[in-house]
């Protein structure tokens, strides 16, 4: 099977252009296929408060009304994407900008409503991705870059950009060797939680168990690891949870990163 | 060759939620392949004066600078571009949103500055159209919808819609039969201009001619017809102008607005 990277890039580098700058020519650079899924970052409160559409939360999670709705529609499915998507022409990268709703490439729920109404939010799983329309751009050398968007019933939905990762890694599995690339602000899963040079370099679902057992890891990193076991126990081949800056690195034989497999 | 429309909505009907879903639901119905070009309207003057992004306008025409850049990218290619592809979708019409850098569809050059500095304002031609992606595109049944923007040198550009639709049907001109539908506020091109039913069916070049020299036509229509008959004299086989309420009755054999052939 051919191999196929999946990079999803978070917030905190989207809100630094040298960093994105930076981290798009890397991306460029990858000669095997790939797909880009990003976040959100701070752009989008910044904007949201200019306009008076304040940030609700409930335990932590963010509420999307109407309002809010527009807002991430505007500025993750039109500025981030778009800025991606003409930075990464200028480096002969051949990217096209994707939201759900586009070519029906993800189609979700809406959450239902239980305790918390978190508004339109959408709940998505590996049996909604359009994977023939997904293999076409492939096969035209065209770039997917997804923003944390899908819809359902004639409306645009706000989805969790990791979970996009993982779903859209686990459509393609069946077809493509897939290295899963979670980029974050820290080198890896880290034993020491303050020490950058205690990476643990592989993950597998055995030393995964011992690790909880020792309590090793810290809460933050506990839905990223669940988010990767659920794709490597799905079909997916490898996850790699790293540095933006580390992504070169990271999409080679010998990784700086956590490599997570079976 | 197979038919294909090319249909062009002005911001007038995007200003109002009601005729934009009456006219994509006329548009979902069409069979034969076709494409849609929105322009911007309203919404992105009205979001701009609440974000303290002023309209600046030379001579009548809008100046991009960099925050009506990302203005224009959020709201045409995100918000606007977005709920049409959304309410597109739940009509069972396979819509994908594309701006000229998404797959490199359409490459501009950004004006060059002369005695107006227009800003970051893209100008296209034929040649810069990504025609085999189109085709693929079409092939797979998905429905491009087309915001007005293009790319250069890692830039978004703000381009006209009606160049945008113009430029499309000339590049698709050799493989297609094409009929370009400039969707406007009026029945179609008027004899006179009070009088909706003074609607003139069909327009030859001689036809075009007689009428300059009637003085018949007022200036708002030239630019229009202009557009019209570059695209005619440049292989595109039909261009109509209509009312975006008449689009069924416009993609039949018998036309309610004015028909330009050479």
């Amino acid at each position: 099977m051919n191999k196929l990277f999946i990079i999803k890039i978070g917030g905190n580098v989207l809100d630094n252009p040298e960093q994105l700058n930076s981290f798009l020519k890397d991306f460029a650079s990858i000669r095997e296929p790939k797909i880009l899924i990003h976040g959100g970052g701070k752009i989008a409160t910044h904007i949201g408060n200019q306009l008076g559409i304040a940030s609700n939360y409930v335990n932590g999670r963010r509420i999307t009304d109407e309002h809010t709705l527009d807002l991430v529609t505007m500025v993750y499915g039109g500025l981030v994407n778009k800025k991606i998507v003409a930075t990464l022409q200028q480096l002969h990268c051949n990217a096209i900008g994707i939201t759900g709703a586009d070519g029906n490439m993800i189609k979700a729920v809406k959450r239902p409503v239980k305790d918390i109404d978190y508004g339109f939010v959408g709940d998505i799983k590996p049996g909604d991705v359009n994977t023939p329309l997904l293999h076409v751009l492939l096969k035209q050398n065209t770039i997917p870059v997804f923003a944390p968007l899908t819809h359902a019933d004639g409306k645009m939905l706000n989805t969790n950009a990791d979970t996009i990762a993982s779903v859209l890694s686990i459509a393609l599995s069946k077809h493509f060797d897939i290295r899963l690339i979670f980029c974050f602000e820290k080198k890896g899963v880290l034993h020491h939680v303050e020490d950058e040079n205690s990476v643990i370099r592989h993950i597998t679902q055995n030393t995964y168990t011992s690790l909880l057992q020792q309590n090793v890891l810290k809460d933050g990193i506990l839905p990223k690891l669940e988010n990767a076991f659920s794709a490597i126990k799905s079909g997916v081949k490898e996850v790699l949870i790293g540095e933006a800056n580390d992504l070169l690195k990271n999409t080679g034989q010998v990784t700086e990163g956590t490599l997570i497999t079976l």
